[in-house]
C-alpha cells in the first residue's frame, strides 16, 4: 500500500461506492473509468457517504486517495445509500409547470418526500411494480449535502453544497393523485436511481451550477435542458428548506425535472418492461438504468 | 449482575430511551416509574429502536431485561432517535376531516413526510421557532413497525406492528399551506415529540387498538377521541404503504390526528411561549411538552 495522495478533482472526478467483499465502499471515480481508489478521510475508508461527509466535515480537501480498485459499472451502488433525508422539488423548471397546465410556478419551494429505500444504483435493472402502467421518468439534478447547517441565507449557500449527481425521480402517477400529496406516487421502493459519481460543487460552478441536462429513454431525447434554469436555485432551497430543518452531511436534494416528462405528452410515454433510462447531466455523467416487469408472487 | 430475565409486558410496560453518561440505551419502562432495566436482545444493549426491534426480528419475546438504571422522566429520549421513516396519515378521523370543511375522508390514505430531525424526546422542551404564529399541536396514536416488510395485505398485517407510542404532529400551519404539499409545514425540527415508551401492540389490542386519546392544552381538554375511530386502519395503512415501499424495524406511522386541532377553532388556538401540550393514550402514558420561543441569532 502506498501512503494516501491528495486528490485532484478535475474533470469529473467525483465520490461513488461500490461493493466488495467486504461490503460498500465509497471511492474516487471519473464516470466511465472503472478504476477506483478507496476514498479516505484521516486513513479511514467508509462504507456510505454520509459518513465520510461527516468526517470531512465539509472539506474535500481532506478527502484522500488509498488503494486502487476495479469498480466497474455494475458493482456500482447508490453513492449515498442512507440518505437522513430526501427532499424533492416539484414544478421547478418553467417548461415543465407549463407542460403540467399552469401559467407560473409556485410561490414557495414545493417539497416532497422520498426515503432510502427509494434509491437504486446507477447502472441497475430497476424492478417496474405491477400495480401500475403509469411509471414515468424525471431527469434531475441532485444537490449532495456536505455539512450540518439550520437557517443558513442563500447568500452563504455556497460551502452547504458538497456536490451533485444525478438522480431519475420515479413518479407512479396514479398513486400520485390518489390524494392532494404526492407521497404515494413518488416513494416507490427502487423507482429512484443515483449517481454515478458525486462531483463536488467547486469544479461545476457553485452554487449556481449551468449544465446540459438531458434524459434519454430508449435512445431518443426525451428531456433536454439547463440546471441554470431551475426557478429556486440551490441556494434558495437550501434558505428555504433550512428554515424549517436542519440539513445533515449526505442529505439529498432532488431539484426538480424540465419539460418532456411521460405523463404531459400525448400519448403518454411511460416506462415499460425492458425501457433503458438515461440521465445524463454535463461533468457529472450517465445515469442508465434498465426497467425490468417485476414479478411478485401471489 | 444478575442473569437477563423474561419480561412480563403488561401494565404498559414498554421500550423507552434514555440518555446516560455511556449514550443513549433503549429500556424497558413504564409511564411515571422511573426504574427501567436495560432492554437486552441475545444480552446485547442498543442505543436505538430500530437495531434492537431488527435484532428481535419482530418477536417480541425475545428482549430481555438486564441492570435496571434510574430513568427519570427528564432523562428520557424520543424512544425511536433515527428511524429510516416518519410516515404521517392526514384526514384519518371523520370528525377532523369534518372540522378542516371537508364532507368526507379520502378515498386513499393520505401519506406525508417527516424526518429525524423532527423528533424530540417525550418530557423535553421543545423551541417554538420565531419564523411562525401559527404553530399547532396534533395528538396522535404512533405505529412502530418490528419487521422488515413489503406488500402486505390487510389481513396478514397484526405481526408488522412492534408496538405504538404518542406523537403530537407538531404543525406550522402557514408554511403547511406555501405550496399543495404539507411538507414545509410539517417537517420542522423538533416539533414532533414522541414518547414516552412504546408498548407492544399485543397488550393494546392488537393491530386494531381502540384506545382513548387525549389532547391536553394548558390543562384544559382540547382533544378526545378513541383510536378505534380512524377512518383507515392500521392493517389498512400498512398495506397500502407496503405496496409503495418496504417498511422497516423501527419505521414510524403517525395515524392522524382527531378533531380540536387549533387552526379549526374560531379564534384559532396556537402553541405560544411557556404553552404545554399533552398527549395521553389509554395504555400508554402521558406525552407532555413544554414550549419555548427558541432565540435565533440575527
Amino acid at each position: 500500500m502506498t501512503a494516501p495522495s491528495a486528490v485532484d478533482w478535475t474533470g469529473g472526478l467525483g465520490l461513488a461506492r461500490t461493493a466488495t467483499d467486504d461490503g460498500p465502499v465509497v471511492v474516487l471515480r471519473r464516470d466511465a473509468d472503472p478504476a477506483a481508489a478507496i476514498a479516505l478521510v484521516d486513513g479511514q475508508r467508509h462504507p456510505d457517504l454520509p459518513a465520510l461527509l461527516d468526517a470531512a466535515a465539509g472539506d474535500p480537501s481532506r478527502i484522500t486517495a488509498g488503494e486502487v480498485l476495479d469498480a466497474p459499472d455494475r458493482s456500482l451502488l447508490s453513492p449515498v445509500g442512507r440518505p437522513g433525508k430526501i427532499i424533492c422539488i416539484g414544478q421547478n423548471y418553467l417548461d415543465h409547470v407549463r407542460e403540467g397546465g399552469r401559467t407560473g410556478g409556485p410561490a414557495y419551494p414545493d417539497l416532497f418526500p422520498k426515503w432510502h429505500t427509494c434509491l437504486s444504483g446507477p447502472y441497475a435493472d430497476v424492478p417496474l411494480p405491477p400495480e401500475s402502467d403509469q411509471i414515468d421518468y424525471e431527469s434531475e439534478l441532485a444537490v449532495v449535502i456536505g455539512r450540518r447547517v439550520r437557517r443558513v441565507t442563500a447568500e452563504s449557500a455556497s460551502d452547504v453544497v458538497f456536490g451533485y449527481t444525478a438522480a431519475s425521480d420515479g413518479s407512479v402517477r396514479d398513486y400520485q393523485v390518489h390524494t392532494g400529496q404526492r407521497t404515494a406516487g413518488k416513494a416507490w421502493d427502487s423507482l429512484t436511481p443515483l449517481g454515478p459519481v458525486v462531483v463536488p460543487a467547486e469544479t461545476l460552478g457553485g452554487d449556481r451550477p449551468d449544465l446540459a441536462i438531458t434524459g434519454v429513454l430508449d435512445g431518443q431525447v426525451v428531456q433536454d435542458d439547463r440546471t441554470a434554469k431551475l426557478l429556486f436555485g440551490v441556494p434558495e432551497l437550501i434558505a428555504y428548506i433550512t428554515t424549517v430543518m436542519t440539513l445533515e452531511p449526505g442529505d439529498l436534494i432532488l431539484t426538480g425535472t424540465p419539460s418532456g416528462v411521460g405523463v404531459a405528452r400525448k400519448p403518454p410515454l411511460w416506462l415499460r418492461d425492458g425501457s433503458e433510462f438515461e440521465v445524463r447531466i454535463e461533468g457529472i455523467g450517465s445515469l442508465r438504468n434498465r426497467y425490468v416487469a417485476e414479478r411478485v408472487s401471489p
